[in-house]
């Protein structure tokens, strides 16, 4: 047996960072984690790359706003093909604050939502860790 | 305005427990999420729904396993359609255990992973709370 197997079993391979964040620039949609008192939370959200950080929108309501500064965020983008059962998938995790838009070197009008409604409330994840992996089709 | 507005902005849909359900049954693929000193943790994972707790298989070595019991974990699946820029997202969280297999009502080979390898540790997160939403189309 290869000793890697016991790491990557299956046909597992780590990305590059360089994969990691050409996979986040090619999509829009991902899913924002916070960590709770009872758990972790996980919301499909819009999404911006912005060098090796994430951009993002909410509304000050949202449980979201309320969990910013006390923790780390992480954002998770994949993508599967159930018939080959196979994927990516790359997770950035960091340190999370609000954002004035107009810090912005020219202001972005993204990630634009794709729900409606106001969400003036821009987050950027600093991108600390970002790992991913690929499982390669059989 | 209607005020239901600013629960709900956009087209967004609060999702039945019933309807979570039958979406959480019809999929294989979702995300697990467990809370770690350092923030969330996101990763892709094989499922069985089992009345309303959720059935997945991990390797004894993963960093999910060494953080089974100290923080409760959520299971998250969800599905977009860039095009109409819609989708939906149902969300378990819970307390985690890990299952003999044995104790399984009539044995399951379930939840198979699509990843080769070892993950003989079978964990149980009870759907303390179960949530989704869905986002209609324009």
């Amino acid at each position: 047996m290869n000793p890697e197997e016991a790491w990557f079993p299956g046909r597992l391979l780590e990305l590059t960072q360089h994969e990691c964040l050409e996979l986040l620039g090619g999509s829009r949609v991902g899913r924002v984690a916070y960590s709770t008192r009872t758990g972790p939370v996980v919301v499909p959200v819009n999404y911006h790359l912005d060098g090796t950080d994430v951009l993002l929108r909410t509304a000050p309501t949202t449980e979201l706003a309320h969990h910013l500064g006390s923790s780390e965020l992480a954002l998770q983008v994949d993508e599967f093909d159930a018939f080959n059962e196979s994927g990516w998938s790359v997770l950035v995790r960091g340190p999370a604050v609000r954002v004035d838009p107009y810090d912005l070197p020219a202001f972005l009008d993204a990630p634009r939502s794709w729900a409606g409604g106001s969400r003036p409330l821009l987050i950027r994840i600093s991108g600390r860790a970002i790992s991913g992996r690929r499982l390669l089709p059989v």
